[in-house]
């Protein structure tokens, strides 16, 4: 049976206060639909470990500095909630931007530190963006779990911080990134790179796995931004060894951390990580 | 019955949960003790209006600008438990703030435009200290209803539009300021005024009286200003007409709006409002 859709905040508190009332355990996916494998495998964990799934589709404006990304962002209600269907999702929350963002809005979720490095350098206001509509998501589903992809590493640390910081009543649970056959992690994204571009973007994952093979971090970095110059259409943002909690340098010494590269080809920009124990 | 004082948030949001489980309504009264009859006043009206009623108690280093003002603030958490088993409050959460703002803390919630004027003018970082407090707290404690005084107008303002924008399950409910009987608006920082300057502190509500007489913003904020001038060992910081929603000027011609003021005495700052139709 196919999951009820509702653009409404109260339909969907409402639904899922029943389920709890009755004592079953809820599990929210947000997602911004354009669902693909590395989505449903997120909401299958979900379904595994909850009695019931809320899944959010929001292509969330505040979150994109670029405004012709937020244009060119894939959007299909209908084919998202067919897929989720299958997965099982019980409720797809489904806001409207106009509504969920009403004039005047001006609250704003920040997180300090974390958001000025790597992804947060790059895409500035990108991750108060993320922050300030996932405390939204979680006060209206207000979820047991919160489930989210490895892929967004970063995303998963600010967020963390977020719900320990502000005492939300849910627990973070991370799926690990799905890879299509050549390495390349599952992203929207890359549905707008071009044949040629598509054949050079497991340069990431390659890079990944080449900085894994080295035992101090500046090999490490060394050996991934070797790999991805092989990405001729490709231009690197970063290749780094960072703490996972923090994404700041580990302390000297310290060979366990989370390996991150980001790259801009021409149609689309992609990231990857690769937790290591150098 | 003296309620029970607890400084965890697992055990607050435990007891406030098993009250929801069996139906019943909560009510929750933020302080930050230091408590006089207008927060009594306040916690009389949840009682009235919910069937369990929590109050915090926390004096929020977040939110002071002054750390000479954070020092001086009154705290004496046995007396304030007192005054609220009195009024049949059923529970006293009391974070210690090394708890609560453990190493690491880096979330802050701030609501643009409104934090910017007025008070959000003379004291920089206070709404934002006051908004991620109040987060933390809505987030612990899940309440029905939270309860809110009207002398801290643009806090009411601030926080009305936090919930609002970031979606809180809760009831924003604002009592109405208690006073002396020669006016001044009861605060905690009124204990800290020298004689003389207790005997001026009734030119704010005086002030707003006279303004009130006066069919223009103009002629009122002249009038305010008048008034306050007979307080010799005030300064005023502000005293004007605003939309009591956005705290900026109301639109020529709209003669409904809230009078506020604010005065620095040598030992305490002061603030007061009136809701005028002029």
């Amino acid at each position: 049976m196919a999951p009820s859709v509702t653009a409404s905040p109260a339909v969907t508190r409402t639904r899922v206060r029943a389920w709890r009332a009755r004592g079953e355990t809820v599990a929210f996916v947000p997602t911004m639909g354009a669902l693909h494998e590395g989505h449903l495998a997120l909401a299958r964990r979900a379904k595994h470990s909850a009695d019931r799934v809320v899944a959010s589709v929001f292509v969330n404006p505040l979150q994109f500095n670029d405004a012709r990304d937020l244009k060119a962002y894939p959007r299909d209600l209908a084919g998202d909630r067919a897929l989720l269907a299958r997965e099982g999702v019980d409720l797809v929350f489904a806001p409207r931007a106009a509504a969920f963002y009403p004039k005047g809005h001006a609250t704003r979720v920040t997180v300090g530190g974390l958001d000025r490095v790597l992804e947060g350098a790059h895409r500035p206001g990108h991750f108060t963006g993320v922050a300030t509509v996932v405390s939204k998501l979680l006060n209206v589903v207000e979820p047991d779990q919160l489930w989210l992809g490895q892929k967004d590493a970063q995303q998963v640390a600010i967020l963390t911080r977020m719900i320990q910081d502000l005492d939300f009543a849910v627990t973070v649970r991370v799926a690990p990134t799905v890879r299509a056959r050549d390495g390349l992690a599952l992203s929207s994204r890359n549905a707008r790179l071009t044949p040629a571009e598509r054949a050079q973007a497991p340069a990431l994952y390659r890079a990944l796995k080449a900085g894994a093979r080295h035992r101090s971090a500046g090999a490490a970095e060394r050996a991934m931004r070797k790999e991805l110059a092989r990405a001729k259409l490709a231009k690197v943002d970063y290749a780094a060894l960072v703490d996972p909690r923090t994404f700041e340098k580990p302390r000297p010494g310290v060979r366990r951390g989370l390996l991150v590269v980001a790259a801009r080809f021409p149609s689309a920009r992609l990231i990857d990580n690769l937790k290591v124990n150098l």
